[in-house]
């Protein structure tokens, strides 16, 4: 079974859902907050009020960006995980209590999408420098 | 001559053309550092980071009424100043170097744009209570 059939047909447990959706809203609020941070940062740092349509543009960047990335469905999770965890917006302890398999695809996902973004700064992901590390 | 034929056929002289860049400019000072003041609000009050979409719509919606309304056409110059007087971004004193007959003009506007917006927070101009009053 490739890994897209195995996605796509893969089971979840009622753990792993419960589990699942706990890592998925906790990587959603920590990106969130990072792009809080940014909005913070800089309507502080430039006293031009100008700067404001400048936030609205990181932020309909980031929202298109979030809105794109967070798609809460069983049969692309593994995938999304495997990118969450290659931009350390989750480490694979936020998933434990799935099952193995899962967790090594998870894995396989996160290295295959760590090669294709090598530079944190290329992942379509969000503010690296700002991300927490775990 | 009625304020449409007027306002279309209305010349400018040179000096009159400064004060009205002047005052449109200082007019769209005001209004986006009352907006860039409520953004810096809107990010402090709230722990949740979720809050940066409602900034989001805040801006989206500021953009749009900006982009429409400061249109610097000297054929609709003169109710686009009566409209902000009529919303405090300008007072008469900005517009100081203009022919009487304008300020004249501005000020028959700017009664009607109140009559027509007799609540400040109903004219689609942006936070009322946080307007420079001058």
């Amino acid at each position: 079974m490739n890994d897209f059939e195995y996605e796509r047909d893969v089971r979840w447990s009622d753990v792993e859902k419960k589990v699942a959706r706990r890592a998925f809203d906790l990587a959603l609020q920590r990106e969130c907050t990072t792009i809080a941070a940014e909005v913070r940062k800089l309507s502080a740092q430039d006293s031009n009020p100008m700067v404001v349509w400048g936030i609205h543009d990181y932020l309909s960047e980031q929202r298109r960006m979030v809105d794109r990335k967070y798609d809460y469905r069983y049969s692309v999770l593994i995938n999304l995980f495997g990118r969450l965890v290659a931009e350390k917006w989750l480490s694979l302890d936020d998933l434990a209590g799935l099952r193995d398999e899962k967790i090594e695809r998870i894995e396989r996902s996160a290295t295959f999408y760590h090669n294709q973004y090598p530079s944190p700064g290329h992942a379509p992901g969000g503010a690296p420098e700002n991300r927490p590390r775990s």
